[in-house]
Protein backbone atom coordinates (compact mmCIF):
# COMPACT_ATOMS: atom_id res chain seq x y z
CA UNK A 1 0.00 0.00 0.00
CA UNK A 2 1.53 3.58 -0.89
CA UNK A 3 0.77 6.02 1.90
CA UNK A 4 1.17 9.45 0.08
CA UNK A 5 1.34 11.66 3.57
CA UNK A 6 -1.38 14.47 2.87
CA UNK A 7 -0.17 17.01 5.18
CA UNK A 8 1.70 19.34 4.33
CA UNK A 9 -1.07 21.76 2.28
CA UNK A 10 -1.53 24.95 2.68
CA UNK A 11 -5.56 24.74 3.59
CA UNK A 12 -4.32 23.65 6.73
CA UNK A 13 -4.36 26.48 8.83
CA UNK A 14 -1.04 25.57 10.84
CA UNK A 15 0.36 24.88 7.53
CA UNK A 16 -0.43 28.21 5.75
CA UNK A 17 1.10 29.83 8.43
CA UNK A 18 4.73 27.89 8.89
CA UNK A 19 4.95 28.29 5.26
CA UNK A 20 3.96 32.01 5.86
CA UNK A 21 6.41 32.33 8.54
CA UNK A 22 8.80 30.20 6.58
CA UNK A 23 8.75 27.98 9.67
CA UNK A 24 11.51 25.71 8.61
CA UNK A 25 11.40 23.92 11.71
CA UNK A 26 7.67 23.11 11.52
CA UNK A 27 7.59 21.58 8.09
CA UNK A 28 10.38 19.48 8.63
CA UNK A 29 9.05 18.02 11.93
CA UNK A 30 5.86 17.42 10.36
CA UNK A 31 7.29 15.50 7.28
CA UNK A 32 9.75 13.54 9.86
CA UNK A 33 6.74 12.59 11.58
CA UNK A 34 5.04 11.58 8.39
CA UNK A 35 7.65 9.40 7.27
CA UNK A 36 8.12 7.48 10.85
CA UNK A 37 4.31 6.98 10.67
CA UNK A 38 4.82 4.83 7.17
CA UNK A 39 4.00 7.85 4.46
CA UNK A 40 6.21 6.35 1.43
CA UNK A 41 5.79 10.05 -0.54
CA UNK A 42 5.02 13.38 0.71
CA UNK A 43 2.32 15.24 -0.99
CA UNK A 44 3.27 19.21 -1.04
CA UNK A 45 -0.05 21.50 -1.80
CA UNK A 46 0.37 25.27 -1.96
CA UNK A 47 -2.33 25.95 -4.20
CA UNK A 48 -4.06 27.91 -1.58
CA UNK A 49 -1.72 30.94 -1.18
CA UNK A 50 -2.00 31.73 -5.24
CA UNK A 51 -0.58 34.76 -5.14
CA UNK A 52 2.19 33.11 -4.03
CA UNK A 53 1.94 29.29 -5.04
CA UNK A 54 5.53 28.50 -6.77
CA UNK A 55 7.55 30.64 -4.35
CA UNK A 56 6.15 28.79 -1.81
CA UNK A 57 6.48 25.36 -3.17
CA UNK A 58 10.61 25.69 -3.96
CA UNK A 59 11.12 26.85 -0.22
CA UNK A 60 9.19 23.85 0.63
CA UNK A 61 11.16 21.35 -1.50
CA UNK A 62 13.72 22.57 -0.20
CA UNK A 63 12.99 22.32 3.44
CA UNK A 64 11.38 19.10 3.23
CA UNK A 65 14.05 17.08 1.12
CA UNK A 66 16.82 18.55 4.10
CA UNK A 67 14.74 16.95 6.48
CA UNK A 68 13.72 13.31 5.22
CA UNK A 69 14.30 10.72 2.17
CA UNK A 70 10.98 10.52 1.14
CA UNK A 71 9.59 11.26 -2.28
CA UNK A 72 8.08 14.15 -2.99
CA UNK A 73 4.21 14.37 -4.91
CA UNK A 74 4.09 17.89 -6.18
CA UNK A 75 0.37 18.96 -5.80
CA UNK A 76 -0.75 21.86 -7.75
CA UNK A 77 -4.11 22.69 -9.99
CA UNK A 78 -1.71 24.72 -12.45
CA UNK A 79 0.80 23.00 -15.03
CA UNK A 80 3.03 25.86 -15.05
CA UNK A 81 3.60 25.68 -11.18
CA UNK A 82 4.07 22.22 -11.90
CA UNK A 83 6.58 22.82 -14.81
CA UNK A 84 8.55 25.34 -13.05
CA UNK A 85 9.51 22.74 -10.07
CA UNK A 86 9.38 19.11 -12.14
CA UNK A 87 13.19 19.45 -12.52
CA UNK A 88 13.84 20.63 -9.27
CA UNK A 89 12.96 17.61 -6.79
CA UNK A 90 15.92 14.72 -5.88
CA UNK A 91 13.73 11.78 -6.51
CA UNK A 92 11.28 10.52 -8.94
CA UNK A 93 8.03 12.70 -8.64
CA UNK A 94 4.67 12.19 -8.71
CA UNK A 95 2.92 14.63 -10.50
CA UNK A 96 -0.66 15.57 -9.09
CA UNK A 97 -2.37 15.65 -11.40
CA UNK A 98 -3.44 15.89 -14.44
CA UNK A 99 -7.29 14.72 -15.91
CA UNK A 100 -8.95 13.33 -19.24
CA UNK A 101 -9.41 16.87 -20.01
CA UNK A 102 -8.35 17.69 -23.58
CA UNK A 103 -7.15 20.87 -22.46
CA UNK A 104 -5.70 19.97 -19.08
CA UNK A 105 -3.99 17.18 -20.40
CA UNK A 106 -2.41 19.23 -23.23
CA UNK A 107 -1.16 21.25 -20.70
CA UNK A 108 0.34 18.57 -18.54
CA UNK A 109 1.71 16.61 -21.19
CA UNK A 110 4.68 18.57 -21.66
CA UNK A 111 4.94 19.02 -18.34
CA UNK A 112 5.06 15.23 -17.72
CA UNK A 113 7.78 14.24 -20.36
CA UNK A 114 9.85 16.36 -18.76
CA UNK A 115 11.43 13.46 -16.89
CA UNK A 116 10.48 10.22 -15.35
CA UNK A 117 7.35 10.51 -12.79
CA UNK A 118 4.68 8.98 -11.27
CA UNK A 119 1.43 10.74 -12.30
CA UNK A 120 -2.02 10.68 -10.44
CA UNK A 121 -4.25 10.85 -13.00
CA UNK A 122 -7.96 11.77 -11.95
CA UNK A 123 -10.91 10.02 -14.18
CA UNK A 124 -12.52 12.95 -15.23
CA UNK A 125 -13.84 13.76 -19.14
CA UNK A 126 -15.06 16.57 -20.88
CA UNK A 127 -18.21 15.37 -18.72
CA UNK A 128 -17.41 16.45 -15.64
CA UNK A 129 -16.75 14.09 -12.58
CA UNK A 130 -18.44 10.62 -13.53
CA UNK A 131 -21.32 9.35 -12.26
CA UNK A 132 -21.07 5.76 -12.91
CA UNK A 133 -18.09 3.01 -12.94
CA UNK A 134 -18.70 3.34 -16.17
CA UNK A 135 -17.95 6.82 -17.33
CA UNK A 136 -14.77 6.42 -15.10
CA UNK A 137 -13.56 3.23 -16.81
CA UNK A 138 -14.17 5.25 -19.98
CA UNK A 139 -11.72 8.21 -18.37
CA UNK A 140 -9.48 6.08 -17.19
CA UNK A 141 -8.96 3.59 -20.74
CA UNK A 142 -8.20 7.19 -22.44
CA UNK A 143 -6.02 8.30 -19.49
CA UNK A 144 -3.98 4.83 -19.96
CA UNK A 145 -3.59 5.43 -23.77
CA UNK A 146 -2.81 9.09 -23.62
CA UNK A 147 -0.16 8.43 -20.86
CA UNK A 148 1.51 5.57 -22.71
CA UNK A 149 1.27 7.55 -25.90
CA UNK A 150 3.75 10.14 -24.70
CA UNK A 151 6.02 7.52 -22.80
CA UNK A 152 4.64 7.51 -19.16
CA UNK A 153 5.09 3.32 -18.25
CA UNK A 154 2.07 1.93 -17.12
CA UNK A 155 3.20 1.12 -13.43
CA UNK A 156 3.97 4.66 -13.16
CA UNK A 157 0.21 5.79 -13.76
CA UNK A 158 -2.05 6.31 -11.03
CA UNK A 159 -6.18 6.64 -11.49
CA UNK A 160 -7.90 7.59 -8.83
CA UNK A 161 -11.70 6.97 -9.81
CA UNK A 162 -13.18 9.91 -7.51
CA UNK A 163 -14.81 8.93 -4.79
CA UNK A 164 -18.39 10.77 -4.39
CA UNK A 165 -20.35 11.49 -1.21
CA UNK A 166 -22.41 9.00 0.06
CA UNK A 167 -24.35 11.73 2.00
CA UNK A 168 -25.96 12.65 -1.53
CA UNK A 169 -25.54 9.66 -3.52
CA UNK A 170 -25.78 6.17 -1.05
CA UNK A 171 -24.05 3.97 -3.98
CA UNK A 172 -21.66 6.34 -4.37
CA UNK A 173 -18.92 4.32 -2.50
CA UNK A 174 -20.05 1.21 -4.44
CA UNK A 175 -19.66 2.67 -7.63
CA UNK A 176 -16.05 4.07 -6.51
CA UNK A 177 -15.18 0.10 -5.62
CA UNK A 178 -16.82 -1.65 -8.53
CA UNK A 179 -14.62 0.94 -10.89
CA UNK A 180 -11.37 0.00 -8.62
CA UNK A 181 -12.03 -3.62 -9.77
CA UNK A 182 -12.80 -2.76 -13.16
CA UNK A 183 -9.59 -1.05 -13.51
CA UNK A 184 -7.72 -3.81 -12.06
CA UNK A 185 -8.83 -6.44 -14.31
CA UNK A 186 -9.56 -4.10 -17.51
CA UNK A 187 -6.27 -1.77 -16.96
CA UNK A 188 -3.78 -4.45 -15.64
CA UNK A 189 -0.47 -2.97 -14.77
CA UNK A 190 -1.93 0.52 -13.93
CA UNK A 191 -2.08 1.37 -10.43
CA UNK A 192 -5.00 3.19 -8.22
CA UNK A 193 -5.10 6.05 -6.17
CA UNK A 194 -7.23 8.19 -3.98
CA UNK A 195 -7.97 10.55 -1.43
CA UNK A 196 -11.02 9.18 0.86
CA UNK A 197 -12.49 12.59 2.79
CA UNK A 198 -14.98 13.47 -0.10
CA UNK A 199 -16.71 9.77 0.47
CA UNK A 200 -17.96 11.36 3.93
CA UNK A 201 -18.54 15.01 3.07
CA UNK A 202 -21.63 16.67 5.36
CA UNK A 203 -21.59 13.44 7.57
CA UNK A 204 -20.71 13.90 11.45
CA UNK A 205 -18.08 11.40 12.06
CA UNK A 206 -15.90 11.50 9.52
CA UNK A 207 -13.02 9.67 10.20
CA UNK A 208 -14.62 6.87 11.37
CA UNK A 209 -16.23 6.67 7.48
CA UNK A 210 -13.29 7.57 6.14
CA UNK A 211 -11.18 4.57 7.34
CA UNK A 212 -13.92 2.06 6.99
CA UNK A 213 -14.52 2.94 3.53
CA UNK A 214 -10.03 2.73 3.32
CA UNK A 215 -10.85 -1.31 4.13
CA UNK A 216 -13.67 -1.57 1.36
CA UNK A 217 -11.32 -0.02 -0.97
CA UNK A 218 -8.11 -1.90 -0.28
CA UNK A 219 -9.84 -5.05 -0.76
CA UNK A 220 -10.97 -3.59 -4.13
CA UNK A 221 -7.62 -3.47 -5.15
CA UNK A 222 -6.89 0.15 -4.08
CA UNK A 223 -3.03 0.36 -4.00
CA UNK A 224 -2.48 3.75 -2.78
CA UNK A 225 -4.41 6.43 -0.89
CA UNK A 226 -3.62 10.12 -0.12
CA UNK A 227 -4.11 10.12 4.00
CA UNK A 228 -3.17 11.96 6.94
CA UNK A 229 -0.61 9.05 8.53
CA UNK A 230 -0.79 10.97 11.64
CA UNK A 231 -4.21 9.52 11.89
CA UNK A 232 -3.73 6.66 13.91
CA UNK A 233 -7.14 5.22 14.23
CA UNK A 234 -6.84 5.82 10.72
CA UNK A 235 -3.42 3.66 10.20
CA UNK A 236 -4.24 0.98 12.63
CA UNK A 237 -7.33 -0.07 10.61
CA UNK A 238 -4.84 0.21 7.26
CA UNK A 239 -2.97 -2.24 9.10
CA UNK A 240 -5.54 -4.58 10.40
CA UNK A 241 -6.76 -4.56 6.42
CA UNK A 242 -3.39 -5.76 4.69
CA UNK A 243 -3.08 -8.82 7.55
CA UNK A 244 -6.87 -9.84 6.30
CA UNK A 245 -6.33 -9.26 2.57
CA UNK A 246 -3.31 -11.45 3.13
CA UNK A 247 -0.57 -8.73 2.13
CA UNK A 248 1.28 -9.18 5.32
CA UNK A 249 2.47 -12.62 5.76
CA UNK A 250 2.84 -14.10 9.02
CA UNK A 251 1.44 -10.55 10.59
CA UNK A 252 4.81 -9.72 10.57
CA UNK A 253 4.23 -5.41 9.85
CA UNK A 254 1.17 -5.96 11.96
CA UNK A 255 3.17 -7.37 15.02
CA UNK A 256 5.98 -4.95 14.61
CA UNK A 257 3.46 -1.68 15.02
CA UNK A 258 1.69 -3.41 17.55
CA UNK A 259 5.31 -3.70 19.14
CA UNK A 260 6.01 -0.11 18.36
CA UNK A 261 3.21 1.02 20.12
CA UNK A 262 1.37 2.15 16.18
CA UNK A 263 -1.86 -0.02 16.68
CA UNK A 264 -3.86 2.12 18.61
CA UNK A 265 -7.45 0.24 19.39
CA UNK B 1 -27.93 -6.88 9.23
CA UNK B 2 -29.01 -8.87 11.78
CA UNK B 3 -27.34 -8.35 15.31
CA UNK B 4 -27.27 -11.02 17.25
CA UNK B 5 -25.98 -10.53 21.06
CA UNK B 6 -23.33 -12.71 22.27
CA UNK B 7 -23.08 -11.33 25.68
CA UNK B 8 -25.23 -14.27 27.58
CA UNK B 9 -22.47 -17.20 27.48
CA UNK B 10 -21.31 -19.02 30.69
CA UNK B 11 -18.05 -18.81 29.44
CA UNK B 12 -17.83 -15.16 30.30
CA UNK B 13 -16.94 -15.09 33.93
CA UNK B 14 -19.55 -12.66 34.91
CA UNK B 15 -21.98 -13.97 33.32
CA UNK B 16 -21.49 -17.84 34.68
CA UNK B 17 -21.14 -16.34 38.28
CA UNK B 18 -24.35 -14.46 37.74
CA UNK B 19 -26.46 -17.98 36.79
CA UNK B 20 -24.57 -19.44 39.60
CA UNK B 21 -26.47 -17.00 41.63
CA UNK B 22 -29.31 -16.57 40.05
CA UNK B 23 -29.15 -12.94 39.88
CA UNK B 24 -31.91 -11.95 37.68
CA UNK B 25 -31.38 -8.07 38.06
CA UNK B 26 -27.53 -8.68 36.87
CA UNK B 27 -29.34 -10.78 33.79
CA UNK B 28 -31.97 -8.86 33.06
CA UNK B 29 -29.65 -5.36 32.73
CA UNK B 30 -27.60 -6.96 30.38
CA UNK B 31 -30.26 -8.06 27.77
CA UNK B 32 -31.63 -4.59 28.06
CA UNK B 33 -28.56 -3.41 27.27
CA UNK B 34 -27.94 -5.35 24.30
CA UNK B 35 -31.38 -4.53 22.94
CA UNK B 36 -31.21 -0.81 23.63
CA UNK B 37 -27.39 -1.20 21.39
CA UNK B 38 -29.28 -3.18 18.92
CA UNK B 39 -29.58 -6.50 18.82
CA UNK B 40 -32.20 -8.20 16.82
CA UNK B 41 -31.68 -11.73 18.75
CA UNK B 42 -30.13 -12.72 22.17
CA UNK B 43 -27.58 -16.19 22.08
CA UNK B 44 -28.10 -17.97 25.34
CA UNK B 45 -25.60 -20.34 26.08
CA UNK B 46 -24.78 -22.41 29.37
CA UNK B 47 -22.69 -24.95 27.70
CA UNK B 48 -19.56 -23.91 30.18
CA UNK B 49 -21.87 -25.32 33.09
CA UNK B 50 -22.38 -28.93 31.55
CA UNK B 51 -23.56 -30.24 35.09
CA UNK B 52 -26.64 -28.10 35.25
CA UNK B 53 -26.79 -26.73 31.52
CA UNK B 54 -30.79 -26.92 30.95
CA UNK B 55 -31.73 -26.04 33.90
CA UNK B 56 -29.65 -22.80 33.81
CA UNK B 57 -30.91 -22.31 29.82
CA UNK B 58 -34.45 -22.90 31.24
CA UNK B 59 -33.85 -20.23 34.21
CA UNK B 60 -32.26 -17.90 31.33
CA UNK B 61 -35.00 -17.93 29.12
CA UNK B 62 -38.08 -17.10 31.77
CA UNK B 63 -35.82 -14.40 32.87
CA UNK B 64 -34.84 -12.59 29.59
CA UNK B 65 -38.50 -13.00 27.88
CA UNK B 66 -39.56 -11.50 31.24
CA UNK B 67 -36.84 -8.67 30.65
CA UNK B 68 -37.04 -7.78 26.71
CA UNK B 69 -39.10 -8.55 23.65
CA UNK B 70 -36.42 -9.60 21.77
CA UNK B 71 -36.05 -13.45 19.93
CA UNK B 72 -33.51 -15.91 21.64
CA UNK B 73 -31.09 -17.96 20.56
CA UNK B 74 -30.57 -21.44 21.85
CA UNK B 75 -27.24 -21.87 21.29
CA UNK B 76 -25.95 -25.85 23.02
CA UNK B 77 -23.84 -28.37 21.30
CA UNK B 78 -26.47 -30.47 22.85
CA UNK B 79 -29.74 -31.54 20.81
CA UNK B 80 -30.56 -33.00 23.70
CA UNK B 81 -30.25 -29.87 26.14
CA UNK B 82 -31.90 -28.05 22.34
CA UNK B 83 -34.71 -30.51 22.14
CA UNK B 84 -36.18 -29.56 26.06
CA UNK B 85 -35.94 -25.92 25.32
CA UNK B 86 -36.80 -25.22 21.57
CA UNK B 87 -40.59 -25.05 22.62
CA UNK B 88 -40.25 -23.32 25.58
CA UNK B 89 -39.68 -19.85 24.45
CA UNK B 90 -42.14 -17.47 23.31
CA UNK B 91 -41.52 -16.20 19.82
CA UNK B 92 -39.87 -18.00 16.75
CA UNK B 93 -36.35 -19.57 18.19
CA UNK B 94 -33.15 -19.50 16.46
CA UNK B 95 -31.30 -22.99 16.84
CA UNK B 96 -27.56 -22.44 17.05
CA UNK B 97 -26.16 -24.79 15.60
CA UNK B 98 -26.68 -28.23 13.43
CA UNK B 99 -23.39 -29.01 10.83
CA UNK B 100 -23.45 -31.18 7.99
CA UNK B 101 -22.05 -34.14 9.78
CA UNK B 102 -24.55 -36.85 9.16
CA UNK B 103 -23.99 -37.86 13.18
CA UNK B 104 -24.68 -34.31 14.14
CA UNK B 105 -27.33 -33.50 11.62
CA UNK B 106 -29.48 -36.70 12.50
CA UNK B 107 -29.85 -35.55 15.87
CA UNK B 108 -30.58 -31.98 15.01
CA UNK B 109 -33.55 -32.87 12.79
CA UNK B 110 -36.16 -33.87 14.75
CA UNK B 111 -35.40 -30.56 17.12
CA UNK B 112 -35.42 -28.69 14.17
CA UNK B 113 -38.95 -30.02 13.25
CA UNK B 114 -40.38 -29.45 16.69
CA UNK B 115 -41.37 -26.05 15.71
CA UNK B 116 -40.56 -23.25 12.70
CA UNK B 117 -37.40 -21.98 13.63
CA UNK B 118 -34.35 -20.04 12.19
CA UNK B 119 -31.52 -22.21 11.99
CA UNK B 120 -28.08 -21.59 12.67
CA UNK B 121 -25.79 -23.79 9.94
CA UNK B 122 -22.42 -24.22 10.17
CA UNK B 123 -20.48 -25.50 7.22
CA UNK B 124 -18.77 -28.66 9.22
CA UNK B 125 -18.74 -31.97 7.21
CA UNK B 126 -17.28 -35.23 7.77
CA UNK B 127 -13.62 -33.99 7.03
CA UNK B 128 -14.09 -31.47 9.63
CA UNK B 129 -13.36 -27.25 9.72
CA UNK B 130 -13.24 -26.43 5.89
CA UNK B 131 -9.85 -25.40 4.27
CA UNK B 132 -10.92 -23.95 1.03
CA UNK B 133 -14.21 -22.31 -0.43
CA UNK B 134 -14.72 -25.27 -2.36
CA UNK B 135 -15.43 -27.01 1.18
CA UNK B 136 -17.63 -24.71 2.36
CA UNK B 137 -20.14 -23.82 -0.48
CA UNK B 138 -19.73 -28.36 -0.54
CA UNK B 139 -21.05 -28.17 2.72
CA UNK B 140 -23.42 -25.32 2.48
CA UNK B 141 -25.22 -26.92 -0.28
CA UNK B 142 -25.39 -30.49 1.52
CA UNK B 143 -26.81 -28.38 4.62
CA UNK B 144 -29.80 -26.15 2.42
CA UNK B 145 -30.63 -29.71 0.32
CA UNK B 146 -30.63 -31.33 3.78
CA UNK B 147 -32.34 -28.97 5.82
CA UNK B 148 -34.86 -28.31 2.95
CA UNK B 149 -36.25 -31.88 2.96
CA UNK B 150 -36.90 -31.86 6.29
CA UNK B 151 -39.28 -28.73 5.95
CA UNK B 152 -36.91 -25.38 7.05
CA UNK B 153 -37.73 -22.76 4.27
CA UNK B 154 -34.50 -21.18 3.09
CA UNK B 155 -34.59 -17.54 4.20
CA UNK B 156 -34.88 -19.16 7.79
CA UNK B 157 -31.07 -20.92 7.14
CA UNK B 158 -28.42 -19.11 8.51
CA UNK B 159 -25.10 -20.72 6.81
CA UNK B 160 -21.57 -20.49 8.66
CA UNK B 161 -18.63 -20.41 6.75
CA UNK B 162 -16.61 -20.72 9.69
CA UNK B 163 -13.64 -17.97 9.63
CA UNK B 164 -10.24 -19.48 10.57
CA UNK B 165 -7.44 -17.36 11.83
CA UNK B 166 -5.17 -15.27 9.59
CA UNK B 167 -2.60 -15.46 12.09
CA UNK B 168 -2.51 -19.56 10.88
CA UNK B 169 -3.54 -18.67 7.29
CA UNK B 170 -2.72 -15.19 5.66
CA UNK B 171 -5.46 -16.12 3.78
CA UNK B 172 -8.46 -17.40 5.95
CA UNK B 173 -9.99 -13.90 5.48
CA UNK B 174 -10.14 -13.74 1.69
CA UNK B 175 -11.53 -17.60 1.83
CA UNK B 176 -14.47 -16.65 4.14
CA UNK B 177 -15.19 -13.72 1.89
CA UNK B 178 -14.96 -15.46 -0.65
CA UNK B 179 -17.28 -18.34 0.43
CA UNK B 180 -19.84 -15.56 1.24
CA UNK B 181 -19.82 -14.19 -2.15
CA UNK B 182 -20.31 -17.96 -3.43
CA UNK B 183 -23.29 -18.70 -1.23
CA UNK B 184 -25.26 -15.74 -2.36
CA UNK B 185 -24.92 -16.18 -5.38
CA UNK B 186 -24.89 -20.09 -5.85
CA UNK B 187 -27.62 -20.59 -2.85
CA UNK B 188 -29.64 -17.35 -3.56
CA UNK B 189 -31.83 -16.77 0.13
CA UNK B 190 -30.08 -18.54 2.17
CA UNK B 191 -28.80 -16.19 4.82
CA UNK B 192 -25.31 -15.85 6.38
CA UNK B 193 -24.24 -15.44 9.80
CA UNK B 194 -20.49 -15.77 11.65
CA UNK B 195 -18.99 -15.14 14.78
CA UNK B 196 -16.11 -12.72 14.36
CA UNK B 197 -13.20 -13.62 16.61
CA UNK B 198 -11.85 -16.99 15.43
CA UNK B 199 -10.23 -14.55 12.39
CA UNK B 200 -8.29 -12.46 14.95
CA UNK B 201 -7.05 -15.82 17.21
CA UNK B 202 -3.59 -14.85 18.79
CA UNK B 203 -2.93 -11.73 17.66
CA UNK B 204 -2.85 -8.46 19.74
CA UNK B 205 -5.54 -5.70 19.45
CA UNK B 206 -8.57 -8.33 18.13
CA UNK B 207 -11.13 -6.01 18.81
CA UNK B 208 -9.62 -4.09 15.52
CA UNK B 209 -8.96 -6.53 13.18
CA UNK B 210 -12.46 -8.36 14.05
CA UNK B 211 -14.26 -4.79 13.62
CA UNK B 212 -12.18 -4.66 10.33
CA UNK B 213 -12.96 -8.40 9.23
CA UNK B 214 -16.91 -7.35 10.08
CA UNK B 215 -16.40 -4.40 6.86
CA UNK B 216 -14.83 -6.92 4.63
CA UNK B 217 -17.78 -9.74 5.42
CA UNK B 218 -20.72 -7.07 4.82
CA UNK B 219 -19.62 -5.56 1.84
CA UNK B 220 -19.55 -9.44 0.76
CA UNK B 221 -22.73 -10.11 1.41
CA UNK B 222 -22.73 -11.49 5.01
CA UNK B 223 -26.15 -10.72 6.53
CA UNK B 224 -25.54 -11.38 10.10
CA UNK B 225 -23.32 -11.59 12.95
CA UNK B 226 -22.77 -13.41 16.87
CA UNK B 227 -21.05 -9.73 18.87
CA UNK B 228 -21.09 -7.74 21.10
CA UNK B 229 -23.55 -4.81 20.67
CA UNK B 230 -21.95 -3.18 23.55
CA UNK B 231 -18.53 -2.78 21.79
CA UNK B 232 -18.98 0.80 20.30
CA UNK B 233 -16.23 0.80 18.61
CA UNK B 234 -17.27 -2.54 16.56
CA UNK B 235 -21.03 -1.32 16.16
CA UNK B 236 -19.84 2.58 14.93
CA UNK B 237 -17.85 0.15 12.39
CA UNK B 238 -20.65 -1.79 12.16
CA UNK B 239 -22.85 1.14 10.72
CA UNK B 240 -20.70 3.14 8.71
CA UNK B 241 -20.45 0.10 7.08
CA UNK B 242 -23.93 -0.06 6.55
CA UNK B 243 -23.63 3.32 5.09
CA UNK B 244 -21.29 2.68 2.64
CA UNK B 245 -22.69 -0.83 1.30
CA UNK B 246 -25.81 1.40 0.08
CA UNK B 247 -27.94 -0.25 2.56
CA UNK B 248 -28.99 3.34 4.78
CA UNK B 249 -30.55 5.38 2.76
CA UNK B 250 -30.01 8.99 3.22
CA UNK B 251 -27.81 8.10 5.94
CA UNK B 252 -30.93 7.86 7.99
CA UNK B 253 -29.83 5.35 10.47
CA UNK B 254 -26.21 6.58 11.00
CA UNK B 255 -27.22 9.75 11.97
CA UNK B 256 -29.87 8.69 14.18
CA UNK B 257 -26.99 6.63 15.65
CA UNK B 258 -24.71 9.88 15.73
CA UNK B 259 -28.11 11.65 17.55
CA UNK B 260 -28.09 9.26 20.32
CA UNK B 261 -24.58 9.57 21.12
CA UNK B 262 -23.99 6.26 19.64
CA UNK B 263 -21.18 6.53 16.84
CA UNK B 264 -17.77 6.30 19.51
CA UNK B 265 -15.58 7.57 16.68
Amino acid sequence: MLIVGERINTSRKAVNEAVGNRDVAYIQADVKAQVEAGADIIDVNAGSRSASELDDLRWLIDVIEEAVPARLSLDSSSPEVLAAVVNKVRDVPMLNSTTAEKARFEKMAPVIKERECDVVALCIGERGIPKTADQVLENATKLVHDLEAIGVKRERIHLDPLVQAVSVDSKAALIFLDAIERINRELPGVKTVCGLSNVSFSLPKRPLINRTFLTLAMKAGLQGALIDPLDKKLMATLRATVVLIGQDPFCRNYLKAFRAGKLED
